[in-house]
């Protein structure tokens, strides 16, 4: 017997994976040669979508084609991958990767049919989110979903496929309370730290709050870098359903409960285009909320010439959008319209902004009152809604529960429950802006005061930041300070007030007549 | 006199230039090490837009993060840029790169507009086209323009503002004399080549017909590789004007005119979504013909189950819309929609069209009918718009042109004065498909065809392609060929060959009963 040996061997179109280490926004991202025997065979084109397979496990991927110029870059027989395309094959030393053209997409073509002008109902929306969820779909692909869907109008039932959708694509936690509060702030105030008083406020008289916060992805602090700050966050899911069944409550961070994880990926396209629609952000927020278990939330919208919602009327729209998509999947939904005009409290940045938590529930002198104040008008709708007392006397309610230091003494409880309870730290370097002229405090940019505070080194150095030393109406003397740079490196201190010395009109003061 | 040197040189923030070789679709790209103190400094995440400078000019780039794996990549003190971001910056030995934010963009606040239901007018898509020819938007953002106006609807009086954008956005030819004939055909069809052929007919009958063609984008040729294949098309400005002067016409490369360049950026972004609104197709296929001088316009719909426009409706509906722009824009316009259910002759691959072309006009026994007639059919139109004759009249005229061989002088002349004319070339391989079982071609998929053709090596290749044997309707033996690939490498012929074989959808054979 003779045994025949193919000419080519059956790898002869396989490359070794070769890590590139390029970030590119988490589109995988595959680099081949021009000269690779499978870009002439399968005619592939710079950005065409191609099915990248080790064998066992295939993902989609967008291709970058190699020129003669960068030749160095990958050996004949490799190809290069992005840092997300890595992370997705998780390739070992003997993998070989084959290329083909993607298959068509399904999603896309109800992308298509949107941008043409035609409803989704909740089986083509699912397709596109649980493609989004597994990376299927690129940066470009998924610009035409959101546009689309900003664009053609999302109509009351689109805005409910797309949350149920979202809800579906991840986890879902669930809880054997029938009443299980939330609460959720449409983000854009810089120090607005109020879920750390909240929580164990509603806690201490019996609620159910579960509360899963994200981190920072624009701003200078989110709420689960805040409370990193001064205790454990990242739990696992048997550990929060321990704090939970404990003490009725947890500040946990949300990223390790895989909760609506097609979320995160929305809106990283989002701020590439600085779009945000309507129904993105009630799918947002609400598929969060129905995903951690919520049956009640109270949102909290604060309204400001530099807050994310900028007039009355946008915010009540905004509201309805969010009841009515509530309403369709079972939640029962309060809404707060707040005054965004003005950071809240005093600290900007991780542990600035746990200070002044802190400060409240211990009921220092030195506490801020706007962010005390804040927090019990939400605790009292919280608490409305989870129907514990009405109007005046919820507010009675939870003053009580702060004031008598049940508050505190719940916040400690939580805090070692998920881990221990400690000091926020203190930055090492800080640095005073003082008043160029005397005169009234007129105008706060929230914006570029929290651009300020991330250049100084927010989130990542979590004592970094700023602490405003004013607020709006203040009347203030030339020299005296609008607010303190806090930082952990003297490189960081001086991005910062580089950037404060070129945007005067960060702390607007009028000039006294 | 003591002099000061500052601790930091003034360059201490600049990088020097790579070349990283790698093909982006046209996008310029950076990529900055994590490290860099740059992206500290400027807070950039994956994919912000960066402006990135050489003390002199400015491109706006997309930045992508080089993490720690690959360090290797790019020294401290190197920025990699894209194949386009080299282009643009042309770096040279000293040069020196300093980044920052990207400035808000104008265009994209139209876009922004356009996404939430406001109409545009000439002046923000001038910003918008201008913005896209600079290569200043993202493909992301690309998208978002592209899906906001398929969404969006675009008026007519949008969809003629879009296509004055287009046209302003790029250079202008312009004739002494007051009428100037065009064609184009709405494409999809493999083969359909009348161009060469109704160039030399109506130019020989006193038309001016200065014809500029692309080469092909998907297709495996496009009109100005079947001319190059037997005369030179990369003609400059002064050369198409010559040669126009003398003979009346020309059949020219249109890529080193600069006519309409936004088109080919906004065709490579549609591609990737295989999207293709009526509004890009009217501002794309007029912009370029108004861009080009012509005063007269016929246009050529095939339609078809594979061709690019599928029902008689929706081409009698891109026909009104490209009349209502035409008029607007002061084109006069005449529509032909056509067979579209088949490929037109025998070839498919430039050299394989050329000869179809050529037997066409020298009248031989095998030229294609169905390309004869199609042809005359589109010059007959352009000598009705161009007001030479009439009806049957027209139809009589253009047919003597051909067949007392004043055409074949027109286009023997019409190639001198272009540089020279020369017999397009035959594949060095062959290879037959033979009919599986007998019976009657019932169906021919043209985009399965073209793909084929393309695999063989069509266009690079300009021999390669394939040869059809048969054609609708055709009465057929077992084993007898249905067409005949052409390739210049055995690769090719192979990638085709197995293409071919696992898609017998190609060409259907009824069984004969």
């Amino acid at each position: 017997m003779t045994t025949v040996t193919s000419a080519a061997p059956a790898d002869a179109g396989a490359l070794r994976p070769r890590r590139l280490g390029i970030d590119t926004h988490r589109e995988p991202v595959v680099v081949l040669r021009a000269d690779a025997p499978v870009c002439r065979a399968e005619g592939f084109e710079a950005h065409a979508r191609v099915a990248v397979s080790d064998g066992s496990r295939e993902i989609i991927a967008t291709l970058d084609i190699l020129r003669g110029a960068g030749d160095g870059l990958l050996a004949a027989d490799e190809a290069g991958l992005s840092e997300a395309a890595w992370a997705m094959l998780a390739p070992v030393a003997t993998t070989r990767l084959r290329f083909r053209h993607a298959p068509p997409s399904d999603s896309m073509s109800h992308v298509r049919a949107k941008i043409f002008g035609h409803a989704l109902g909740e089986t083509p929306l699912r397709a596109i989110i649980d493609d989004v969820v597994a990376q299927r779909l690129s940066n470009v692909e998924i610009t035409a979903f959101l546009v689309a869907c900003a664009t053609g109008d999302m109509s009351a039932a689109e805005t409910t496929a797309l949350t149920r959708a979202m809800i579906h694509s991840g986890e879902r936690l669930s809880w054997s309370q029938p009443l299980v509060v939330d609460k959720h702030c449409i983000g854009g105030l810089p120090g607005n730290r109020t879920t750390p008083i909240v929580v164990p406020i509603v806690t201490a008289l019996g609620l159910i709050m579960p509360k899963t916060s994200s981190r920072a992805i624009t701003s200078p602090a989110g709420t689960a870098d805040t409370v990193a700050t001064f205790t454990r966050v990242d739990l696992d899911r048997e550990t929060l359903r321990r704090v939970v069944e404990a003490e009725g409550g947890c500040m946990a961070w949300g990223g390790a409960m895989h909760l609506s994880p097609a979320d995160d990926l929305l809106i990283r396209v989002e701020r590439l285009l600085e779009i945000d629609s309507e129904a993105q952000l009630v799918a947002s927020v609400l598929s969060k909320k129905a995903a951690a278990g919520s049956t009640h939330v109270v949102i909290d919208i604060p309204v400001g010439p530099s807050a994310k919602v900028r007039s009355l009327d946008e915010a009540r729209h905004l509201l309805a959008a969010l009841r009515t998509t509530a309403d369709a999947i079972g939640l029962q939904l309060a809404g707060l319209i707040s005054d965004g005009t003005q950071p809240v409290g005093r600290g900007i940045g991780p542990a600035l902004e746990a200070h002044d938590v802190i400060a409240v529930l211990q009921r220092r002198s030195e506490a801020p009152a706007d962010l005390r104040e804040r927090a019990l008008a939400v605790a009292a709708a919280v608490v409305e809604l989870g129907g514990l007392a009405q109007g005046e006397a919820a507010h009675t309610l939870v003053r009580a529960v702060l004031e008598d230091g049940r508050a505190w003494r719940k916040f400690e409880a939580i805090c070692l429950a998920q881990g221990g309870l400690r000091e926020p730290g203190v930055a090492p370097l800080t640095w005073p802006l003082p008043a160029a002229r005397a005169g009234v405090v007129s105008a706060i940019d929230n914006r570029l005061l929290a651009r300020a505070a991330k250049l100084a080194g927010a989130p990542h150095a979590p004592t970094a930041g700023l602490r405003l030393a004013v607020r709006l109406g203040d009347s203030i003397e030339a020299g005296q300070p609008l607010f303190v740079l806090h930082a952990e490196h003297q490189g960081e201190l001086e991005y910062a007030r580089d950037f404060i010395a070129s945007h005067p009109a960060l702390v607007h003061v009028e000039a006294a007549r």
